[in-house]
């Protein structure tokens, strides 16, 4: 026991003369090998134990995020070896490369949070503590964010390019250790919180393991993807694909990083999971990362070849439906809509049951003809208001027998900003009024 | 003063022996001769008043009505003259046939308005007192539905024709005085309701004067429209026209009538306002009513002879939209949508900022692969039971920040009942629960 103690003395000493290096200004590069040395020395258990011992004996967190980017590229060349190469000819901005530098954020802030709540377990000092609580809770809000970004930018944008070639597998298995990682962190969110309702020494076990096991899954993540999704990607996807994915990856948003546009030029067209062609060649196949290759042995590969647009499908930018499935959708919709064009004449009414009757005598009537004309001066201010665009809205609200009628009126415009006509929606927010609670998928019961 | 009660005495008790009659069984035909005898040397105002008598001294609600009937259709013959000839030539369920047939009812019930408030206004007999609200409440509770039915379907539905023909005035003096008499009828329910809050000699004075106004403004909108707006729509509306109507006329609802169907027959296409040629003759103006012609007088005739659909438009049933039009319209929606086809494909989602974000790459993605693992087999249930038939719908509601998401699944179906998929709807239902009061479109401030 001692002479694994006086080791750990010795390394921690070697390490904080070299965090003193870089505080004082040498370049982190030239320490890289050095670091690697007394890194590789010690198993990877130790480091996070060490680093919390160097918190404990005052290095600034800000110290400790550089050592942490360090150990991490270490770890990464270790462990790894291969993402360096990977991502070696990715230009910047290129949603591959964006992906391999968000892990990087991802790894240091796995790191972090095991080494601050191992420190927070051993802390006597009451002002000590409530600092590391402060660290630990943005960590733990930024964590989250690798769910609603990172994660679902893959859930959503690269899977449907795999799962089309076949290779529905790895996305699933992917996203079920992404809903573990999450929950993980959602625990740990709500641990913090509920802080006061245990005693300390609970409350730090607690949140010493499961810190633990968080950070053990988000790195596990990490060489996941970093050596086997990746390359998978890497492997199979055109730059038409990458294309595609780019544009909605700044929809969904990024990790800690903000990366430059990025475009293959204007002769590759974005090409959707839909238009690909789906089959993998033999030579595809071979390039595949080996666990990849494994995972596919003796299974046939099924491509998914279906045609998403259909004869006389209507292309609304964000799909593509028949006529009778554009109906039964207006149909379908909680709210009933009337659309007057820039002529003010009503032009389409949403069909089935509606709380206000329309007919099809409505349609190309002057608004103004359609009310009331006690009230028609008012319908005119709020049309002059509206094209004049120093309204955006006009809501209104009355009981109706058993319903509570909610009205909207909005302008419509077109990508030109140039005016389209008025939106009348109307619907019942009685039942609305009644909800409470929760209830979710997962409650449901045939 | 006395010779006056006893000329009325006389008349009232013709009245009694003539009811007696009817009631006897003898035939209300043969009886019109000598009613209109005895009602020719009563002045009109007399009559509710002798009617009024009558039911004080004991005579039944149902022998009243009778009576009513007689009366409106001898006041009818008197004061108008014609409509018996403009019905001529209607076929049984034609629009005019319907809303002339209305017209009687709503003539009768105007007249038992205003026979019941005054006899109430010198009923001292306190069950009697009840005994007549009662049938107050019920005359007053038929008549709100005019507006609803009678009123509704000559604002919606004939309107529209006229207004293409530059006829907007008789329109526009029409609409206006069907509000003044559902504000008055409104009043008169309210007026009912709130009884106990007031003497009773204040509420049966106000009761008899209102009832009196109301029942007056009935009886003069039917002269109105027995004799110059029905006119006017036959002299000018073709059996196309019609048509349209008398599909539409079902859709909104009649007025103490059950028409039976009507067809001009299959080579007549229903003509809607928009696919008229407005145009009028001089051989139309000129079978126009007197008082139409005059009100034309002078005024050049705006024909409204714009084109409703245009090139490229989508036809979508209840009305015609460019695909610009509806994709602004689906942005608009308060509500986001997500649509997979009948092999459980992703085929639309509504664009726009959402609760939930969609990327393109979605499209054409089996639904079940866009869910995390965990739940799917909760969606495939859910599915299962939708294309069985045995769910119509699948709810769900959760907190997200200061949202109060609310996702409701509902299954399409084509015309034939055939499953076409099924549509995700998520709305944001927390403004809704704050909404409180009434505010109303003259409420509004520019």
């Amino acid at each position: 026991m001692s002479e694994l103690l006086k080791t750990r003395e010795q390394k921690k000493e070697a390490l904080k003369s070299l965090l003193l290096r870089i505080h004082e200004g040498e370049s982190v590069e030239s320490l890289k090998k050095e670091f690697r040395e007394v890194l590789s020395s010690i198993s990877p258990l130790e480091i996070p134990i060490i680093e919390q011992e160097l918190v404990r004996e005052g290095v600034s967190a800000k110290d400790i995020a550089k050592m942490c980017d360090l150990h991490v590229e270490l770890v990464r060349e270790a462990v790894a070896g291969t993402d360096e190469l990977e991502e070696k000819g990715l230009p910047d901005g290129h949603p591959l490369k964006i992906r391999y530098d968000e892990n990087r954020e991802i790894m240091k802030d796995a790191e972090m949070l095991n080494l601050y709540a191992r420190t927070l377990a051993t802390t006597k000092d009451e002002r000590m503590r409530q600092e590391i609580l402060g660290v630990l809770e943005e960590i733990v809000g930024n964590l989250r964010k690798v769910g609603f970004t990172h994660y679902n930018r893959d859930e959503m944008l690269t899977f449907p390019y795999i799962e089309r070639r076949g290779l529905t597998a790895i996305a699933t298995v992917l996203w079920t250790k992404h809903d573990e990682i999450r929950f993980m962190i959602k625990y740990l969110a709500e641990l913090l919180r509920k802080r006061n309702e245990m005693p300390w020494e609970e409350f730090v076990e607690r949140l010493k393991n499961k810190a633990g096991e968080a950070s053990f899954a988000l790195s596990d993540m990490v060489f996941r993807e970093n050596n086997i999704y990746y390359p998978t990607l890497k492997a199979l996807l055109s730059d038409g694909e990458w294309k595609a994915i780019r544009m909605q990856d700044d929809e969904i948003g990024f990790y800690k990083v903000n990366p430059p546009a990025w475009d293959p030029g204007d002769e590759v067209k974005p090409l959707h999971p839909w238009e690909i062609d789906p089959e993998l060649s033999a030579e595809e196949l071979l390039t595949l990362p080996r666990e990849v290759q494994e995972a596919l042995r003796g299974q046939p590969l099924e491509f998914d070849r279906t045609e998403l647009r259909r004869e006389g499908d209507i292309d609304l930018g964000t799909g593509y439906v028949s006529v009778e499935e554009l109906k039964a959708i207006l149909e379908a919709l909680p709210v009933d809509v009337t659309f007057i064009d820039r002529d003010d004449r009503v032009r389409f009414f949403s069909p089935g049951e509606r709380i206000f009757a329309r007919t099809s005598s409505v349609l190309g009537r002057p608004v103004q003809l359609c009310h009331p004309p006690k009230s028609v001066h008012i319908v005119n201010k709020i049309l002059k208001a509206f094209k004049e665009g120093r309204k955006k809205e006009a809501t209104f609200w009355l009981r109706l027998g058993p319903k509570y009628v909610y009205i909207k009126y909005v302008p419509l415009f077109d990508k030109n900003g140039n005016y389209l006509g008025t939106l009348e929606m109307t619907m019942d927010i009685a039942p609305y009024k009644k909800i409470e609670g929760e209830k979710r998928l997962l409650d449901w019961k045939d």
